[in-house]
């Protein structure tokens, strides 16, 4: 089935010009559509660090464009190997969000390369540096593709369906992971609607996906998180499908904050839970939620609204970005591969890369 | 025992000054301190409808002193029967909120005393509206320091509690409902620790709770809402507690929007939860929670946070202010007469007070 989306295709949350990226600047949205050019490894990270980019997969195009940024004017008759060059950039881009996987993915990626062509002439290197760049971005976006529509099988006719934060194409190289299972049932005329939780505190749902759920035209109403428990009580709710920043080799996920308590909610009304995450924000290495960090964010993220003060100036915060819901009230992931249901540590080592 | 919290005992949420109330306007708070003199029913209507006074309990303070205001300089001649013109004033303060019990119960008195001294000198029932607002008044600071000391048989030592919404001095005549309980034990010097959900969308939990607990001292953290059961999860929560905006003669609870998500994330956590509730809020010709009315608010609420746009202008928008919770998700009421447990249809029935 071709896809059409044309606003959300012309909106791409990353590209590649010439020389350097273009990001659309999400901190601005939803007012303004800002787009940011970006020439230098250190704007990248920073891009990164403060949400002007975001979302696993975009996260991780981002960085691997970035450490072409970091090495393309080095010398090229360097007295070290090129590929610690290579590797000390990206230890630093790394250090951006700690959380999602898909950074440390899309970087151990460049290292890989660039040790495996140790010796050859630099100029090639950072040329083949940008081509494997440019690939993770196209992967991405056939494998956004292919989520969307693995996910049908679990999207019935006039489905009332909750998502959380944002996953759509400003989260990835196009189409999204649990919103592109949304765009792909609307194509498909199954008249579904959509809740989109704002999540607090930077707001992606509101900003974000209202955005893009308005830009494309899927039927949508937006609640605050708060709103979640009733609204699955009150109205129908036939599923939540939501993203992933990390996923354990045993199921338990890394998402939003926001995401473990619908997960319970979700177990208590009855309504199936999925995850939609690329193989990409699996981390086959971590076996457990237990041994995924959690990024803490500043407290004036919850002290203040954009500029809107909302609490006294010096409320003591606490402000966790992820939080890990247990493989166990999980229904099943949906990833590029198809469905997975459990037992998920089984099931989803089936889908661990070959090693190269 | 005797409670000196100096700054929340300073900062009344309303008083009444010789001939006219004086509230604090929270739709400023915690940016400014604007007191607020209101000398007219129709501005009581609008400070209720506004939230500029909230909080179940002080609406009824405020609702009773508007009866008085409306009906203060009617003619003392009048052809009609004078409880008529009471009758009229309380139907129209009663259209305010629909949700929060206090306010019809308050102005239930008001009809009532009225119709009783049908016959009497106007002047005379005036005068006698206005004491029982005062009244009115007086016996809800009583009842607030009443369940703030009953609560004490729930809070451990060193107890880490989660609160929702605003209960303490703004939300009443003094101390609060769940806040006092709260404010008690910080006074027995029980080494408690509060962790405040903001409460989307009106974020009455940071802009109002923070703010009381910061003036008396009380040790907090403030979280998004989303964060409540990563909280429960990660750190140690030994109990919730909160207020009621109408209790069900069965025990469903309407309170602020997020409760019935936090019951249903306790009883996962199996974390006790109990409603702070003083009998005015307890409706006993309502047998559940089915035929409470809930008061949906506009959708700007949502879409924006104060002059902040955080969402597309013209998204959809659900925004149910408060939502139902129901009995079999609480572990007991604490009450001005103590703390109520299972069966709630049986135990709350003993507390329905005496027809006169």
């Amino acid at each position: 089935m071709q896809l059409k989306i044309k606003p959300v295709e012309v909106v791409s949350s990353i590209d590649w010009i010439d020389d350097h990226i273009r990001i659309i600047d999400q901190t601005y949205l939803p007012h303004r559509e800002f787009f940011l050019d970006i020439f230098e490894v250190g704007r990248v990270w920073e891009a990164i660090r403060s949400l002007r980019v975001r979302g696993a997969p975009a996260i991780g195009i981002a960085a691997a464009y970035g450490v072409y940024l970091g090495v393309k004017d080095l010398p090229e008759d360097g007295m070290q190997p090129f590929h610690t060059d290579v590797e000390r950039i990206c230890e630093y881009l790394a250090t951006a969000r700690p959380t999602a996987v898909n950074l440390q993915w899309a970087l151990d990626q460049m290292v890989k390369t660039a040790r495996k062509m140790q010796g050859q002439p630099v100029a090639r290197i950072k040329e083949t540096l940008l081509e494997l760049a440019k690939s993770i971005h196209e992967d991405d976006k056939r494998v956004c593709a292919a989520i969307g529509q693995n996910g049908q099988e679990v999207i019935p006719q006039n489905a009332n369906i909750l998502t959380h934060c944002n996953t759509g194409s400003l989260a990835t190289g196009q189409y999204g992971t649990a919103l592109s299972i949304i765009y792909h049932a609307h194509l498909q005329k199954k008249n579904i609607h959509v809740w989109v939780d704002e999540t607090r505190p930077l707001l992606q749902g509101s900003r974000l996906t209202a955005w893009e759920l308005e830009k494309t035209g899927v039927p949508h109403h937006l609640i605050a998180d708060s709103m979640a428990a009733w609204v699955m009580k009150e109205k129908k709710i036939d599923l939540i499908v939501v993203g992933a920043d990390r996923v354990a080799q045993n199921g338990d996920t890394a998402n939003k904050i926001g995401t473990y308590g619908l997960a319970i909610l979700a177990r208590h009304h009855k309504i199936p839970f999925y995850v939609a995450s690329p193989i990409s924000s699996i981390d086959f290495d971590t076996g457990s939620g237990e041994n995924i960090p959690i990024e803490e964010r500043e407290s004036d993220e919850i002290r203040f609204i954009g500029k809107q003060q909302a609490a006294p100036r010096e409320t003591p915060v606490y402000n966790p970005a992820f939080d890990i819901t247990p493989h166990d009230l999980i229904t099943a992931f949906v990833t590029e591969h198809g469905i997975v249901k459990p037992v998920f540590s089984k099931n989803l080592e089936k889908l661990r890369p070959q090693q190269d």
